[in-house]
């Protein structure tokens, strides 16, 4: 069993670094404070005996060694980045829950046939740069390497100078090893272990997400001595677009997910008609076939509104993430640990995207979920009670033992 | 009668200063390029003759000598600074057909009685600093100094730096003289004269308008595992509330004005229901009770959709600018000197907020309006017939001579 309370220290200890006034965290990928986080993670490595290293995607792996060298590892890991306005156990309770892991092992003497690593997975929340995983995205191939290096935050600085300015560039390649298998334990970021009362959610896959940047072009013109009737105001078709997405989203009601998380508007002066509005689009649902049905939807939507307007319009694919199967061995390892442990349980899909993603497209992947309050998160507000994380890293602990003692 | 030629020519000649791709002008003001048109309309004026002095404010008096010089001056004038995807003429045609006027009665060897002055009047846009107008509301009592100057643009920079920094914090008090008169012409910005084939339009004053931010806070979640029903989602409040305002203005049509020109978003997030969203809102009506009728309704409509959607609401009055009635002798003037002249026209009332509103609060005052193309304005593609402009420019001549010599 784990150390609770250590893992706990562990935590808040982290916490510290980019700790916001309303008790959240603020580390976005690739800024000075992100830096610091990592190199924290790296020194508690190295105290607990782990060789470290980094790849040119910045995800950092930690590895404990197992007494059979040549048996592929056992790797678990999550994320340290942050939303601006993020909590303090979103990703990173799945790293600190893996250092918790190797440091518990240690205590015990425990050797592994097989090598344990606890991976760091650069970028993962896609608020600082989208699209969100791009770390582990491009560690499995879904993304290249020149497409992550030239994604831009909001101020046009590049993925690619804020790695190497950070000190994060590394030289191993960032492509897929041999694992024996890979485990990721997380909050819920939802309210269903909490409203059901189970302390562990054993995940069998992941929902689908989309991402688009809509853009509504109209016409510029004077607040005041242009008719209403004869706008091209791209103000009438945003609000019709919201609506109907909306209601899109209630027709696959409990399951569909209509989220803008952000909008930007151009010229942007008080006493004029915009020219141009950008909206960010988030659409999800667990069943691949509903969410392209939503996708065909939206595109639907958007043409006949902004016809109707007489608005030019764009729907730019920002990022799609088909909805994922989690592999049945890894899903049977997590399901028999936490039977062993005695822990509450549900067999659930994760309605966030995670790095196991896509880790699962190159590796036998599984998830663990532990409550969280109300289930909030992307909340400075997110929070999670010492026990559950504590069985959750438990859960972690024996499902990797499971894989790494075969 | 004025040169319309040389009125064109110095209307092109100042366009080339902020001058964009599109064929519009980006001159917002106290910028670098909004003190090269200054230096410019100096030279011009100094040329002619006239006596330049700057106002604490900023505002330039360029005066042309009276017969005699105890006589209270005639006034007229306009703006130079733009939109920030501005046009060539916005402003611009009333300060420099103020120009042609001074050049016309030179080159005729025509002295008045009374000073004549034309005026260029600080930040009118409102666009780089809100609220519109605020250089002749200063001078007039509207606002206090103090005020203006800490007014800040989006980057934080303000109004009492910036003016300082561009050389145009002069150290006359910006405050009423006694005027016999005050005129100005501008470009409609709207499609009314187009569209009934008149020159020239004669204002009797100016709708009400009335700018607010509406703030709207509700609880930033995760986009995927946050079920809708319990989102606390500003976008739900938003489109809603955009759906009733837009009703509102079409209950009061054709008069009725709701225009949304800004919108900020917090934290900005693709993947988090923000936290916050800030829309600029913009509402004119020309009779003062309608006017006063749709801020009530305003204040319902926010208040009832943010409590159904457990949203914060705040409303905070950026700018309130009631109907104007100008002046009735200077209405006169105008109408006489449309009718000496011959020119085809129509009486109106203007949609724009002008300097003249708060002119018309300390001296008696009046406007024309010539018709620009489709009724465009705040809009690179805002464009003028030389035939209207020369128009716009013989009626001020007659009405300021008329109010000159009494
Ligand atoms: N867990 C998490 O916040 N992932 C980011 C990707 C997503 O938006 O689901
Ligand atoms: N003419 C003009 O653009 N004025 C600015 C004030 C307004 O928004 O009406």
């Amino acid at each position: 069993r784990v150390n609770g309370q250590r893992l706990w220290n562990t935590l808040m200890e982290m916490a510290q670094i980019g700790a916001t006034d309303k008790g959240g965290c603020n580390r976005q990928a690739l800024t000075d404070l992100d830096k610091q986080g990592r190199d924290l993670f790296v020194q508690w490595c190295e105290d607990a005996g782990c060789t470290v290293t980094v790849d040119e995607m910045g995800n950092v792996f930690a590895q404990r060694p197992g007494r059979n060298p040549d048996l592929p590892p056992v790797l678990t890991g999550s994320h340290l980045d942050t939303q601006p306005t993020g909590g303090k156990f979103d990703g990173v309770f799945g790293v600190l829950a893996g250092l918790e892991v190797v440091r518990s092992l240690n205590d015990a003497g425990i050797e592994t046939e097989a090598p344990l690593e606890v991976a760091v997975w650069t970028n993962e929340e896609g608020a600082r740069f989208s699209p969100a995983m791009i770390g582990s995205g491009v560690w499995s191939g879904e993304f290249n390497l020149d497409y992550a290096y030239a994604r831009t935050d909001k101020e046009g600085k590049t993925f690619g100078e804020e790695l190497a300015r950070i000190g994060y560039k590394g030289e191993l390649p960032a492509k897929p090893r041999p694992l024996a298998a890979a485990f990721e334990v997380h909050i819920e970021q939802g309210p269903i272990l909490e409203a059901e009362e189970k302390t562990i959610g054993v995940l069998s896959g992941v929902q689908g997400m989309y991402w688009y940047d809509l853009t509504l072009i109209g016409q510029p013109c004077h607040a005041g001595p242009s008719p209403m009737e004869t706008r091209r105001d791209p103000f009438m078709g945003l609000h019709r677009i919201l609506d109907e997405l909306y209601k899109l989203a209630e027709e696959h009601a409990p399951w569909a997910r209509a989220t803008f998380g952000d909008i930007r508007v151009e010229p942007g002066s008080r006493n004029t008609v915009p020219e141009k509005l950008v909206l960010a689009v988030d659409l999800r649902h667990p069943d691949q076939n509903i969410l392209d049905s939503m996708d065909q939807r939206f595109r639907e939507i958007a043409a006949r509104v902004a016809d109707d307007i007489g608005l030019e319009h764009q729907i730019r694919d920002e990022w799609r993430s088909p909805a994922v199967k989690f592999d049945d061995q890894c899903v049977e390892a997590v399901r028999s640990s936490v039977a062993g442990l005695g822990y509450s349980n549900k067999e659930m899909v994760s309605g966030a995207g995670h790095d196991s993603v896509y880790i699962s497209r190159v590796a036998p992947t599984s998830m663990i979920f532990v409550p969280c309050e109300k289930g909030l998160s992307h909340n400075e507000a997110e929070n999670a009670e010492p026990k559950d994380l504590e069985a959750g890293a438990n859960v972690l602990l024996h499902a990797m033992l499971k894989m790494a003692n075969p």
